[in-house]
């Protein structure tokens, strides 16, 4: 699927993990969540219904896989899976680990305030570890 | 599948609507958004990945026909879907239709303020309108 171009904002909030079938997995750059992306490499998707049958059972293996590592994440309670794209259109859904107690519990992630960014050392180091369980 | 009981949160905040292959289909009483929800009737489900693949592929498919009526609605530009489960856990699924300067933009709807209830009569016709869609 030649075309495809991650949208800026995404780039900047979330750091490349793997790409699976579909979709680029993404770790959002964000201390407070255990939070990842899937970003369908599908040029001109805003919508899960943009995606066609075949794209849509892909994303949800993707989204599966996932959404079991995130699970298995140590403090982990309750999985959240958004697809909204109300600022940034290009289609992306969120899979976060949530536990009472968080710094937006029980509300959403989304509009919960600045993201608290990692160390850089720190981004490596989760991005590594997110890769291995991915690659 | 024996069992299912409809969490008392997600009945006293919401309409039914009809009964997918998986999921009660259901009106949230709130003016402020065309909002549906899927609660697939499988007791105990709380996430996503709680549902075995066939199960998994009728939500599919039945937020594939929601979504679709909903973004004919008129006014609405983008769609959201979110599966949170922060506060209600039984697995449930928001279908949200959103437009520019609605009364959430461009944040979530989850967490946005009180419900905007309906007028009794006004619910009603609103009711009648999805059965009639997804009869």
């Amino acid at each position: 699927m030649s075309g495809f171009e991650l949208e800026s904002r995404l780039a900047a909030d979330s750091v490349f993990i793997a790409d699976g079938p579909l979709s680029q997995v993404r770790l959002m750059d964000d201390t407070r969540f255990p939070w990842l992306l899937l970003v369908p490499r599908v040029p001109g998707a805003a919508e899960w219904i943009d995606l066609d049958g075949s794209q849509q059972r892909l994303l949800l293996a993707e989204l599966n896989r996932v959404s079991q590592l995130l699970r298995a994440e140590p403090g982990v309670e309750k999985l959240n899976i958004g697809a909204l794209g109300n600022i940034v259109r290009q289609l992306h859904v969120h899979l976060v680990g949530r536990h009472a107690g968080d710094a937006a519990w029980p509300g959403p992630v989304w509009g919960s305030g600045p993201m608290q960014r990692f160390e850089a050392d720190a981004l490596q180091a989760r991005a590594a570890l997110w890769r291995s369980r991915l690659g």
